[in-house]
């Protein structure tokens, strides 16, 4: 069941047995019958049936209660002395106390935890039904023979949104290069990297409007404007993501990453925790943009911009803290404004 | 190097080349030598060699800048039509101006996220030094033969942390059984879980004095008063955890749960997020003991007491939202106090 660690569960778990399942002691002791200590003191010690119990142990039949371990003596042999009247049920979990059968346990949607998992194993249950991993194609049409980076970053944020890569497909950057590899079955979506600006060798957009539908191409995104979204005529989904390293960054985290983790069951909102802070300097976007600013942590609710993603590329997520997203309406933000500023640590100074 | 992500660097990272390693292209055009466009203009067109760039590209001999797609015409074939003058590295990214060889790209102990991935593929790595996983060993000495809930969960937990779990070994609660199974090599931390009690079948402490040093036997935490800590004769470290799920849980989470991400270059402070909050009713703690308090979140900023993890088990952090650490000088919080709140999740209404 460990396996289940971080996935959504597909159902309502219920208990079938009451929780514990049995009346239990709480604590390492002696099991008694509170009735036969009634009238028990230092003065008038009485000697009972010596029924050693350890914590989570069944109630043995004829006992409800437990005297711990150090107020019991278990001198003469094969009895306990008990010098305390306990009342019924004193340290004993009482059967079904901590669920009924038939109470909801957890609901549909709900990510397993650990404790969950433990949970789950104690009420009974040797499998759950959790929602399935979207299974991602990446299809590479770089356009240049350096590294492919795109690639093994796009690997790691589909796991990071719960979804499993099928496969990291390099396409000859054509349009029937890359229209091939979007004809594919068995993927949920399928991330298309490169290709995507005005260029004469830009072929990403051509190419999806010819396996399918082309809905969007060019979103209000800087960095990431040239990004697409479609499907082909299996309605796979398709996501044209821009063959520069940050903007492929930027447009998979505010295209891809959400459309992963809503198919996997997750939260679609940023994995990043939003904050208000205020930020030290002016922040400058251009208008009609929605625009990706990053920003560094200067003290516990203050925050200073970074050179642009457009500017420093990559180095400005990883040299970053966080990022603020300035909208579209706004040409950015003044002078000691609050901003709300998405962390992608928690790891922020006061944080 | 996807498979990098989330791991901690061993050794600090520098450019051995510029970044960007030649001046390129910011976005698709024409590549000019800017001093041919000076005079330019919609009256004194300029025609000049065509040469289509794409972004990213490196910039060809004897140009320094991008006229953008839109703003050059090709006609007639083999020239572009210049009608505005560009200033040198217009549209282009110069050589270095990321990161001069021997900048430092990332520092040793940082951990890794999947940007960090493709800004060392592009800085031309194909391989980095990462701390090594610690090397985890779970030896369950169950105390009933119900199935083992305690086992999966730490091996949850300990992957959470950034551990491997090598084996789940299950051990014969006897002295010898839990000795022999401490007996091993090649772990870094053995967690021994059940047995850990003053009950006469509980012989976890016993059987690390044997194998090493029991250092610690009982502390002030509730639930996990029971645990322990030490180490056998080959200095790997032992963990002692109660058998009870609810205090394997809470003593896993205090003690070794932070020895893991140590081990691992990981920040061993707790995983949840810290977070004041005003509690809606009074928590009450017994003096002497650090209580680890269930608490679910009413409002924004207001929590509210859950039954106890001693009365309702793993339940009460299946149910909760967080938890509130009560430190043993304290007998609680009176109603309307403000309280850190450790958040099991980031979905706390408001959050």
């Amino acid at each position: 069941m460990s396996s289940v660690c971080g996935r959504v569960l597909a159902e309502a778990i219920y208990a079938t047995q009451p929780i514990p399942p049995a009346d239990r002691a709480l604590l390492d002791g002696f099991a008694v019958a509170a009735s036969a200590t009634i009238g028990a003191g230092s003065y008038n010690p009485l000697l009972l049936p010596l029924r050693v119990i350890s914590a989570g142990d069944a109630m043995p039949p004829g006992t409800d209660a437990v005297i711990p371990l150090d107020l019991g003596q278990t001198q003469p042999p094969g009895v306990v002395e008990c010098v305390e009247a306990v009342a019924p049920y004193e340290n004993v979990e009482m059967q079904g106390c901590v669920a009924a059968p038939g109470a909801l346990l957890a609901s549909a949607g709900t990510l397993l935890s650990p404790a969950h998992i433990a949970m789950l194993i104690n009420s009974g249950l040797a499998s759950v039904m959790v929602v399935r991993r979207p299974l991602v194609r990446i299809v590479s049409a770089p356009g240049s023979s350096t590294p492919d980076s795109n690639g093994p970053m796009c690997r790691a944020l589909v796991e990071r949104d719960g979804g499993v890569v099928d496969d990291i497909v390099a396409a000859e950057r054509t349009r029937q290069g890359i229209r091939r590899a979007l004809e594919t079955e068995g993927t949920d979506i399928v991330l298309v990297i490169g290709g995507t600006g005005p260029g004469a060798g830009d072929h990403a957009a051509a190419a999806l409007a010819e396996a399918g539908d082309l809905a969007i191409h060019g979103i209000a995104l800087r960095p990431g404007e040239t990004a697409g979204l479609g499907h082909t005529r299996r309605e796979v989904s398709v996501i044209l993501l821009p063959g520069s390293p940050a903007p492929c960054f930027c447009a998979y985290e505010m295209l891809a990453g959400r459309a992963i983790r809503r198919l996997g069951g997750h939260d679609p909102a940023t994995p990043y925790r939003p904050r208000v802070m205020r930020t030290a300097r002016k922040i400058v976007s251009a208008i009609g943009m929605t625009e990706i600013c990053p920003v560094r942590c200067t003290a516990s609710d203050v925050v200073e911009p970074l050179p642009s993603f457009s500017e420093i590329g990559l180095m400005a997520a990883v040299a970053a803290d966080g990022f603020v997203i300035v909208p579209e309406e706004r040409e950015g933000y003044p002078q000691g404004a609050p901003v709300n500023v998405y962390l992608y640590e928690g790891s922020c100074i006061g944080g």
